[in-house]
């Protein structure tokens, strides 16, 4: 991708230098200019978290984003909006596909409300756009986006949530992390596979 | 199944007639003209099952459907086909909640197709139409049908199906049964409180 | 349609008459039994009519059942309640795909209650699940299920409902009805088709 | 727009440097960063176009992306592809809100694929999400996805597009634009009401 060069013109005593910068604080930027090419990454989990899970959600968060993900989720409060505060927190990009009918029910760090109207339906749609997704602590609706991604094949990482079993089936492909910094790492390595 | 013996007495002239009608042929008829006081209870599993997963939802809809409830499902093959079929074996109706575009894409034994394009979104509409649900093995979508049915406070009677846990989170609510019997009685009863 | 007969032994005085009767009152659930064979109509339109279009509705309903279709519309009140109302009063089977996340919010017509919670894009079953769409009055929600309707190929019958037009593009095949009975005489005609 | 200029002094040797940057190029970026305050504006329309039509969707997704909006589309060929493309050659940023399951449906212009494998049910999630929709051309989906706006409140700007009417009922607030710079302008004032 085309890197950009100001030229700067610098008045220094009786000299002028003439800088070509690299702008180094762009590149953020011009990533989004690439945003096809950049994985999407889901953070799930609940909206009554306890103060672990939102702390780590938000580690989570800002990891995704100083790796170059965009991030998704559910856009309302708890997991959610911890996540996108720790995405912005590294000036990354959300995303929050929210179940209501109103876009002011998105929590303050989403910078692209999509409004569904579609209640837990939406949940569907946050699993097949991730390239990978991170669950984080959660309750059933968490529960329902994790088997949403194992059915479509997106890798799960989980971070304290659901373990499933089945006897005579095999194993879900959940990768179980310990740390918040782990957990990302994976997702944003499954993302790019 | 409730009889329906209406007693009428007929006065003519000086003679009173009383007539007794046994109207066994009348009683699966009359249930679908009340059909908002049955149940509505759905049997979710995989499009491929194993045989003997195959026949406990034969028998799970028959029992379902001897037990009064409308039968609701997601109208495809494996499971889907056996619970109707056996719903169907006791006079049952059955309802098959499409995932793609084309009512021809429910089983023969589905009488009432809704069809709503909407791929694997539509377990949402499963979940949220029963008063119970019966699981029968099943993969990752049935793990997402099972997670709303939580998710909605909709009772789960799982046969050979999933389990899941989470650490710190109350165990799930999910009744595991042995027999299709046994599945069956639970989700009548349950989807009757 | 097989017919039966039950057999029925009255006594009078010292007489023992038999009678064997022609039920013809079982006809209409003999149909239910045959359901995937009947063509299911909706009725679509608003939730605040006009009282003409409330009694269009109902005669629609009606005429409708008569006709041996199902019933299906949005559950709600307004049309819906109405074509409801007149679908049972012939001995109907009706079907209300819900907008909301529970079941009461059903008009107290509606024998088969698919609950949703996906808000307006529920619309869309309405109108992929029919073999043929009856629009009374109507605002932006009957608009939108018109054109999905078109969408999909299912036949459109208009009374008193919207006109569309596109310069440039063919007409739209919506067919304007001047009466209930018309309407609904299209509609099954169409939806056999 | 804020232009974005760091003043940053340098010490080196005996001189002060000073540096004024004017991030000109950065400017597109910082609204990337702002989303949230950013209009969402739709451009419908068909996936067959007339080369008139083509041209116009993208001269609307350009005029709309140089006022500061951020496009979103249906994320398929025809008017969708043309107005993302007009959007990315003026800096935009561009959300395509798919209807299958695959987010390589996308095409090459749309910089975040949401995918939602829900088919036609889409439309719902572009009208919801859309602070202004400008209709270019289209067919019954487009008609779809216009009710809809019209149905949530949201503003509607036609190019060439359907025209609707219901006796009795008050005309619809379809603004009808001529020229795509006028249609885009016309969504960009109402998007910012």
């Amino acid at each position: 991708m085309a890197l950009f060069c100001p030229i700067i013109a610098v008045i220094g005593g009786d000299t002028i230098f003439i800088y070509f910068f690299l702008c180094v604080f762009v590149s953020p930027c011009e990533e989004y200019l690439m945003a096809p090419f950049r994985p999407i990454i889901a953070v799930i989990g609940g909206a009554a978290p306890t103060p672990e899970e939102e702390a780590a959600a938000e580690a989570v968060g800002r990891a995704l984003a100083e790796g170059g993900a965009i991030l998704i989720c559910g856009g309302r409060g708890g997991v959610m909006e911890a996540a996108c505060r720790g995405a912005k927190s590294a000036g990354g990009l959300t995303i929050g596909i929210l179940p209501g009918p109103d876009r002011r029910e998105a929590n303050p760090y989403v910078d692209i409300p999509i409004v569904t109207g579609m209640g837990e339906a939406r949940n569907v749609i946050i699993a097949r756009t991730a390239h990978a997704v991170v669950a984080v602590g959660g309750s059933y609706g968490t529960l329902s986006e994790m088997a949403y991604a194992l059915l479509f094949g997106v890798p799960v990482v989980a971070l304290g949530s659901w373990e499933v079993r089945r006897a005579g089936h095999p194993p879900a492909p959940i990768i179980y992390a310990v740390t918040p910094q782990e957990a990302a790492a994976h997702a944003l390595a499954l993302a790019r596979k």
